[in-house]
């Protein structure tokens, strides 16, 4: 259930540091790093090939065919902010075109995360304006309806916290909350750190099997080979 | 995120009477008393027609095609709990059948919601065991992965904190925050009172235009009549 | 392009005894007799197994999440019809429930098809109101803007003028466009009348590719049986 | 890719008394015993609540709209057998009804698998003829093309040989390779009859946890329990 | 319900000039002077980023898997024109390849529409022939049933008369009534002459709140700022 | 069934050089000259504009949520060969990212078909590694269940075998049998023989009605033109 008609001006951001950071790990060490949890529905795509963006969540929580709570939410943005949008229920109008965009741009927001449409994806291309949404649509909407501006929001099956780190690049959308953002980051940078060695045996032909030892649980767990 | 491998065995129950009471009043009234909000989504459905329960909600968070954790929740149920299923990522495998719903009844429990799929339907539905779910499938799982018991979840995206309300029917699934339940029931019972009223009046052919006086506002957004 | 915030009284409605007619045949029938158009999108579904009705349409326009003109419409309705509802985006909130279906009843409608939610399905389903819907949901909606009542409307798509008759059962949704209500009939009768020599053949033993002629045309193009 | 314009008429069935045993079981358990393979996806649903069926499969594969082939392969049913049929596309029209469901009932068919639509359901429901499908629509099919009948085929993304013995209830459909009917359904007793014991106890208040010896690999696997 | 079999020759077709127009002012703008409504249901996507096309609709009905109308349509093409293409059924096909492509574009189509697949996309993409789909599918059709040119067709949800003008960009597909061209044509030049001044604005840091005098509105709906 | 837990190491190929002709020919005309089948689902779909590949089919088996035979097959790829791999059940996790990619890549795989989901996809679009999935997420799997290698395979709705040759591009998935490779690279090519002369005279302005010469069996069929 949500606190409706609330805007939340004082939230406790996440290390913008560490947001970097962990945008240039990229969605798929972040994820890992975090227990393979975290992760947005599958069906959140980048309006362009390439996207990539990390920032401390602004989440708003927004009504079907309702942009209102948008213009509301650009005045809290601050620098290092990614705008995280909720919708109370599914749908796909276009909520966030290029108007909008260059008012959150001009608060310093480093992107958005929408779980409905949005329009204008040409402009926004041109100003490389990075968004993840489940729908590209023409479609407007109204101004009529209260949502709230940083409370906890679910967007696309993952609870969003205000000041959560978010990560999304071409894989998609990951969260990671403010309390973990540190040791996320260390694990993450581990991991990172052992992929270039990795690859470059991989590239050799080493195989998984042998660089993994895989071979003697395979064949533990009943692995034939039959010529 | 999710904290895995946690079983949280002292949980606050929300009031366990305004739950049965929320449960006559049905998601319906339920939804509405909570401003609209705390709905899961349409696509779970129960397994057979007039299922309907209300409880305060055990979680469980699943993997994919695993359901270890079911046995694991089993024992954290008491009497008058409602299960909650949330899994990982999606998944359609048919996580729960006749043996865990004979443990899971033994135990005291009024139903379950799964955001996946189960099997067994046609005995479930002969125990008058109510489950929604996304999903029926004869397809099993593997006990491999532990999740965790009585943390937040998501499910069917809708956050439901250990001890909620939870109230299910033919209309869906709706999840009533614990700290909530009194007020939410004093609301939704406010509304009932006023329904029979209603119905009756519509009964006789009044129109919801006349009742509601409906005509002034639709005429001053502009509405018009054409012969 | 949809006209909005207009009424139209007076609709020329087809003829009601056709109707009745073309509703004791039914959908699959009819739409055959319409030379296999007319057929609403298979995705709407009947809230109850065994429901059937057929009636002159009164069609209204609604918004997302917005059941005002469920209201308006209402008030249209006369003895025989059948209202049929168009949203403007995809939506699946509960538009309709007991005490509209009370007051469509008491103004004589036979049914409801809307291309969205609906709830109260158990009361529905014992009122024996029938509905065919795109889901079924507890999620309320509002009453705020403008849609029109008795304009040609997309539903599922396919096109229905106000007036057109509609036939709807366990196998789904079908229009005739009002003109042709006599001819349609007319042929369907044709059709069914043909249906209960094949069916007593059939039963007998006697093969469809005997009775249909088919096994010279099969050989023409090219079927080899191999042993 | 597929064989066009065959008719195989002389197919090697498995073992009709062992489809029956199968049948008994259950497809829930029968997919177990196949190690959870052989299901086709959980799209595919009874037309009723209750209907199950097992038999030999006759298979034929169709054109999307095209439903010439089901008069074909009626000639090739045999008492005991049950109808699986594939479309080379995606299609949800209704490719069979309540007069080649009597012609299929005539020739021995014990019901019919279709990953496709089919109509008349209401028919089908009286004359207790199950049908297991991926839609149901009252839209006709022409005759016009040519599949095959008894090739292999991928039903709902399963292959499914002629004279595999195919399984079918609320649960979902499965299918067991001809070769192995035999040993799966061995494997499936077994199963079945440690479920009545299981049952007992799990009914009595004995936890899965317990009677699975499930704790101590919980807790090795990192399974923390918190007060 | 569809006339079958009949191509009308003599379409009345929207103003060109004004097609051109609307086409420069893109979709977002359009539907939004059409009172939000026109517009195509999202899931027709560009089979190409940056393609964009307007002019008069010539349109087009086919039966699943047939592509033979495509043909006949060719033939009624004039330059200016856009082919819109509905389906009796939901089809995936890919109705439309590069040789069509090069017909069309010989008779100065500006690019095509269709509710079904299209194939071949790498050669019309380097031909920078526009078509929105609803899929892309190497799938060949057939040429075996007839449908219909130049009648009225409900496409991707929305009703194209014959001369319609249709708009397509990045954001999806809008279609303007032939009679209201003009007026939509000025409201939606009003509405972009505003946009300049606007962005202007926002990009300065000045809110929309502000912009639009949305703070007294919101604080009569109740919106309240926590610190 | 599958056949779970065995590694065949020796198969027979097609036809590698064939394997290369197919794919100069592409999708779509590789799919007409199979008599329009061989297709995958249209919802695989490349990662990248533009991707293209053919090979030798080398398959695998996974479970949902589980990478580990991705490994056991990069020891089977030969160059030439094509990875295929399917899932037990519906799954959109990221089973293959840039180290795997290395790994065929240096074992001298084309790419990757995969009925699942992938991440990494702007290294793998860097890379130049064709891949064709159904999604595209960076939620990470497991390594803990024996799948096959080697074995058929049913992926995206069509049987593969181990050795036939896929064809990959823009379009789509399309499997070739091994033993119709080269009948079919010869229908193939005559077909493609023919377009060229076929698009200058459509370039030209020729019609395909009259190419093709459709106006006599279209006036059959009953096509009536109206002025």
């Amino acid at each position: 259930m949500y606190e409706l008609g609330v805007v939340h001006r004082n939230i406790v951001r996440g290390d913008g540091a560490a947001a970097d950071a962990l945008g240039q790990l990229g969605t798929a060490t972040v994820h890992e790093a975090l227990g393979r949890t975290g992760l947005l529905k599958p069906y959140m795509r980048p309006i362009y090939a390439g996207a990539h963006a990390s920032g401390t969540a602004v989440t708003v929580l927004l009504h079907p065919g309702d942009n209102w709570m948008l213009h509301v939410v650009a005045e809290q943005i601050r620098s290092g902010d990614l705008v995280v949008a909720a919708v109370t229920a599914d749908c796909t109008d276009g909520y966030f075109g290029d108007l909008l965009a260059t008012s959150f741009k001009a608060r310093g927001a480093r992107g958005l995360v929408i779980d409905a449409g949005v329009r204008d994806v040409r402009t926004l291309t041109k100003m490389a304006f990075p968004v993840w949404s489940k729908a590209i649509s023409a479609k407007g909407t109204v101004k009529a309806t209260l949502g709230s501006v940083n409370i906890p929001v679910v967007c696309a099956g993952a609870l969003v916290d205000p000041g959560d780190v978010v990560v999304a690049d071409d894989d998609g959308v990951v969260v990671v909350p403010k309390a973990m953002v540190n040791k996320v980051l260390e694990i993450a940078r581990t991991r990172e750190a052992n992929e270039g060695a990795k690859r470059a045996k991989l590239a050799s032909g080493v195989l998984g099997l042998d660089m993994y030892d895989m071979r003697e649980p395979l064949a533990r767990a009943g692995l034939k080979y039959v010529d």
